[in-house]
């Protein structure tokens, strides 16, 4: 029988059900809640919150809160509140397909943010009062500290901030986290700011656990339920291409001299193609690699295992069924190479400039001259969000996006004249790499930039369509700096709605 | 007669003429100067380089450079080197007539940068080697080290990056000057890099001058030219309503605690909006403000004068003729007052974050969702670029952005359906402001930012025109998170190049 997970004696007399602790959340209220990419977010308490508003619905009375989070969770939170129309307001991040689907029939208000500004956004008053907090953990300590889970976020915020505190503690995750945790507390509100003393990115700067003020916490809930944990699918030709390009950038400019014999600290989105990045390291013969990202998924645990990662920094975790298996069976050696901080920290704009991180994100579509869409499809439906890619691509050394060079079986290009939508400005995006190949965008104006993205990116089916209108543009346009024929700059994308094809050649002038 | 500028015996000695000096640049090279706003650039040299590159085209050989500056300088720069057709890629900012012309007429190639990652990109390797380096100074002290002039930018990195350096001596800068600088020389390549000791707006951390290696410094020559300094217009009653509302805004906040009394370090823009904004705090009945900046104008140095601004962080100036006159006068006045830096540590994301700067600057136009352009007109044609803009939206507490309701003799709406280029995303802006009121974005969702914009800041001119755009997007969009009519989104930008007027009332059906 293992030491009880509640040491403080007073806590373990909060013990209270979900459904109890749940009632304690009261319509209108903004209740923010533990969770990061579905890792460490409260699983017991939403759902008897979703039970709850149900009822009240079906009753005629009105329920509905503002949602925050660190990121994504699960479907036993956004999805269970989401399905109940329960939330009027979230963000700053999601996933989830209720909730998408609400969002995109235009009935929950979503606010896509950058993940280092929410903290602070909540700190200077722009979301209003927190009421309550619900945040998953491993253990109360005896001092009544509260040591997350598999996941940090905003939780150090939301303890702060909340007028109430709800604690689920959760038997399933493994008791041997406590102590990977590394919660900063020397941020403050400007001017009263400081420097944050980190200078690697595996340097330890605060606290093992959580503090917050017992008489906050309303209520203790137990649990013993796992993570998200979705499996990742086997590295694709697509994939393994895209991951051969970066690899060989990166040894180039290793040879070049741009960059250290060990790289810089990598942030690394999530996903299948990442995770083909990370598989396409851990061969590369690169050794000492180091971290400074979000989340750590399956290859980044195994390139830990290796060596070739020597340690890595994190707010949370996005790992198959069977990697959290085996991430549990070696949890002592992991607690020496990971660490979990807030998502203040792991996104710093300070810090991410100091570290030099290089970026390595995902993308919808790249335009012409090297605009990002991250989020809309078809410039009007949203995804997931731009999560922490901005903090990255603005502030790193240089920002790395990826993508197969066509989606839908080949009806869209993710290369096109003009972005549908912008998370990423001209200024902000350094190498573009597709399985045709990789642009340097380093050092180029726009139409320098245009002529490397169609030549080596483009996938031939869409190649000549994108010469074309570029070459009529350069003709044509009002402005030669950034050539663009503005009645045809989107007709891409509404052939893709009108026709569900963008190519040219299905669909013949008529 | 005053002390002799040049004060190292070995350089008096390699003082020569401007066209001795330009000789020494041959054509491919990359040359980088100082300059910022039309403060503190070279005049002579560039002159005599354009001299020289238009006989060379005569003659009918290619002669060409790559030039990179602070920020934009002046006609005796950009001007004479565009005009002679002697650029061949420009960055990180110009807002010159014959360069724009040449950059929009499709022949000079231009890259639009965030300013605070222009020295980093350089040291990078990210633009190639410096061939040459060409600064202003006030004085060259006893050791070789130079005192710069009006302006700072990237100077200190392009006499540590140069093969070769050539300093201008300008006696028409005032010797006072000297020991308003600050060079920081704590910078480093990550991974060596650690915190920037600044935790106040007024703090020096550097030296007075910019080191250099005197055996790089290849021809001195000596100048008596003045800055460009163009006169402001006086205060209108749009930017005076503007103004109004921008410091009411700021009141407001102050009044709701989520602004200290004194506000937070301001940024601001340079042009004649922020120049009412300015006039109006010298009214407001605020005290003790501070600026960290990139530029300081006339009327921030009132605001210095009166006490309103206790002290005042910058990289250059831009002062009208009648301005500077005064400036020179009180220079031991605004030598305790003002602290010129490198525009790195200026615009720095680290420092823009610790000390929560309000940003406020102008837009070309805004969309209904909060996006921003800042450059590009109708979408291809370049005004000037981005500068430091998003350093301070994205990394400061507060991102504002101010505009007259409508340009062009009111042709153009400011507020757009979709703006035509993307330079800050919906992510990085707080506030809009124009002559119509104030729209508080924080907080809001894409939908309800949109009720915001067409209520409190578009024009009534074309209210019922955006209304009605949103109202049938919201009806018929793909997605309705963003709402959008992608065959419309740009039509009004198109309906201005075909007819010379967005407004819809001119351009009924036919």
């Amino acid at each position: 029988m293992s030491e009880d997970r509640i040491r403080n004696a007073a806590l373990r007399d909060r013990v209270v059900p979900a459904a109890t602790a749940a009632a304690l959340i009261h319509p209108g209220q903004t209740v923010a809640m533990s969770g990061f990419t579905g890792s460490g977010y409260p699983k017991s308490v939403p759902q008897a919150l979703a039970a709850r508003i149900e009822v009240a619905h079906a009753a005629g009375e009105a329920f509905q809160i503002r949602l925050l989070t660190g990121a994504s969770t699960a479907p036993e939170l956004d999805g269970a509140l989401a399905k109940v129309d329960g939330i009027a307001l979230r963000l700053p991040f999601q996933s989830d397909p209720d909730a998408r689907r609400r969002i995109n029939d235009g009935t929950l208000a979503y606010i896509d943010a950058h993940l280092s500004h929410v903290a602070q956004h909540a700190w200077f008053g722009f979301y209003g009062d927190i009421d309550v907090a619900v945040v998953e953990a491993v253990a109360i300590r005896e001092d009544g500290s509260i040591v997350p889970s598999t996941s940090v976020g905003n939780s150090k915020t939301w303890l702060d901030l909340a007028k109430h505190v709800i604690v689920e503690v959760n038997d399933w995750q493994p008791a041997g986290l406590e102590g990977m945790h590394d919660i900063y507390y020397g941020t403050a509100l400007p001017p009263h700011r400081r420097p944050i003393p980190l200078e690697h990115p595996d340097d330890r700067i605060g606290e093992t656990a959580l503090r917050v003020d017992p008489d906050k916490i309303v209520a203790v809930v137990r649990t013993r339920a796992p993570d998200r944990n979705s499996p990742f699918s086997p590295v694709d030709a697509t994939s393994e291409q895209i991951a051969g390009h970066l690899i060989e950038f990166l040894r180039h400019e290793v040879d070049k001299g741009r960059l250290p014999a060990n790289l810089l600290p990598l942030q690394s989105g999530v996903g299948n193609i990442p995770n083909a990045v990370l598989a396409g390291l851990a061969k590369s013969g690169f050794r000492d690699l180091t971290a400074f990202t979000e989340v750590i998924q399956d290859g980044m645990l195994d390139l830990l295992r290796s060596g070739v990662l020597a340690s890595a920094s994190c707010t949370g975790f996005a790992m198959s069924p069977e990697a959290n298996a085996a991430f549990k069976d070696e949890i002592d050696f992991f607690r020496r190479k990971i660490i979990l901080r807030t998502q203040e920290i792991s996104n710093h704009p300070e810090l991410v400039r100091r570290l030099g991180c290089i970026g390595m994100n995902g993308m919808v579509e790249v335009d012409l001259y090297g605009n990002i869409n991250s989020t809309h499809i078809m410039g009007s439906r949203m995804q997931n969000g731009i999560g922490g890619s901005g903090d990255f691509a603005r502030n790193g050394f240089m920002s790395i996006f990826m993508s197969p060079s066509t989606a839908k079986n080949g009806t869209i290009s993710s290369i096109v004249p003009m972005v549908s939508h912008v998370d990423h400005t001209e200024h902000d995006v350094s190498i573009i790499v597709t399985e045709q190949g990789l642009a340097d965008l380093r050092g180029l104006s726009p139409k320098q930039r245009a002529r490397q993205l169609i030549d080596r990116c483009a996938h031939p089916d869409y190649r000549d369509a994108l010469e074309d209108y570029f070459e009529r543009a350069l003709r044509d346009s009002y402005g030669k700096h950034t050539p663009h024929l503005l009645p045809e700059a989107l007709s891409w994308h509404q052939r893709w709605l009108d026709t569900g094809d963008m190519r040219p050649a299905a669909n013949p002038p008529t």
